[in-house]
């Protein structure tokens, strides 16, 4: 089954569009965790996992998470994408890229050894650091286009004639998408407008990874009624720290749940 | 001591701009050494640095081709690194980048807990993505500019008012450096009539990391006459593929050491 066809179907499954992101952050989660267990990290995602897995399309990891937790994190990141249910989407989010034969090596560890459903790129350097991700033709590129941060500006919205640079970076998303029919775009909920228009140059059928709802502060109804497609799907929003840092005690998952399924319910208010 | 004096030093030391790619890959690397050894990564990289460490500046490791080994190539990554002359400058590549409370975990990933001298950015995020980088004040940041690949063209080429956006990434970079005088600017050797542009943007006391002048074929005369400053220095020339896989028996470390010390001297008639 190819990324959209996964999409699609748990979505609708779960009837969900919410992606909860496992960023595991020593200093946010729950101390007890610490004090208790050998592996505090594993532990924490998959309980998290075990509550939030009927309520979500997707998990997120982002690497750099996993990183910084050394010859640990490696081991934590795979376990975690394995324990995932597998009509689960897996994003890898790494916002990788390189020149061709570099980009390559980094494309087979995301989709081939890690076994991810999609990863985000960044789209810097041209299409030939983003062919290699692209050649895995069942799994997805979300390539970011206007990302959520305030410093976003500062490229993304310089004017190339009469568009803005991330304008223009959409519509080579468009245009990369008739390769394999396999791309995605990054935008910030923390800028609605731009979402309007970003999915106005995609069309109905490239799905689109939100960030910014959460701790950063996006509007949800915005980011619904401007990323879903007309059948109010193809858009996958997400939530880290708002969800998986809810609770600091023994009942931490369950008010990531809460949080989460809160969450769930909003978005589906305006789909 | 800060990056510059460090890279001043060791470029005075060897009397060398050259940079030698670590980037370790089975396809490429002597048969014989995956038949004899339980580490042949760690063990090449180490007999490359052997016969190479009185002609370089610096090492740079290419994150993906480790990211790739799994679990092993962290610790390769790691061990590399500790092997390297404390004297010699280590580039971690791995064009990272990503919203500032994630940047951050990158950052002490790379400078803190792996100990690199430096690293490579995307700077299409904008100014917060970059900045956790940056205060780490003794690092040094080099920042993707115009990059090597044929590609580039894709947005770095993109007319922004009166000026290419590589070329506003390179004013940018100037600007940022005020903050920390820590940033550096990465350009492909490919690119020498943009190498000299960005030369004459960036002043006379920011680094250039320059790959492209092995496989990829950059003119190394351009390369040293536009990359440098006007004293020869405050340029670090890269080639991987053309220098460590140069042999496939026994003697390949010295086969590199040839290439390495060829290449080295090329620069050096144009300084």
């Amino acid at each position: 089954m190819d990324f959209k066809a996964k999409l699609n179907k748990i979505v609708e499954e779960n009837n969900s569009l919410l992606c909860v992101g496992l960023d595991v952050d020593k200093d946010k989660m729950p101390k007890f965790l610490f004090k208790q267990n050998k592996n505090p990290f594993l532990i924490f995602n998959k309980k998290i996992i075990d509550k939030t897995k009927d309520l979500v399309c997707s998990y997120k990891l982002n690497m750099a998470f996993y990183e910084l937790l050394g010859l640990d994190g490696y081991k934590i990141l795979s376990e975690t994408i394995n324990y995932i249910p597998k009509d689960i989407i897996v994003i890898l989010d790494g916002k990788r890229n390189d020149i061709g034969n570099t980009a390559e090596k980094y494309a087979k560890s995301i989709f081939h050894i890690l076994k991810s459903d999609a990863t985000t790129i960044n789209p810097y350097m041209g299409l030939d650091s983003v062919q290699p991700f692209l050649n895995y033709k069942d799994k997805c590129c979300f390539i970011l286009c206007r990302t959520s941060n305030p410093s976003a500006i500062d490229f993304q919205d310089l004017k190339v004639s009469n568009s803005y640079l991330y304008e223009k970076v959409a519509m080579k998303i468009k245009k990369w998408d008739k390769l394999n029919n396999n791309c995605g775009a990054v935008i910030g909920a923390t800028y609605p407008r731009e979402l309007k228009k970003i999915r106005s140059i995609l069309g109905e059928n490239i799905p689109l990874l939100i960030p910014g709802v959460g701790k950063q502060g996006g509007d949800i109804k915005k980011t619904v009624e401007y990323g879903t497609n007309k059948d109010g799907v193809m858009a996958v929003i997400n939530s880290s720290r708002g969800i998986i840092f809810a609770g600091q005690n023994e009942d931490f998952a369950e008010k990531s749940r809460e949080k989460a399924e809160y969450l769930k319910d909003e978005i589906n208010k305006f789909r």
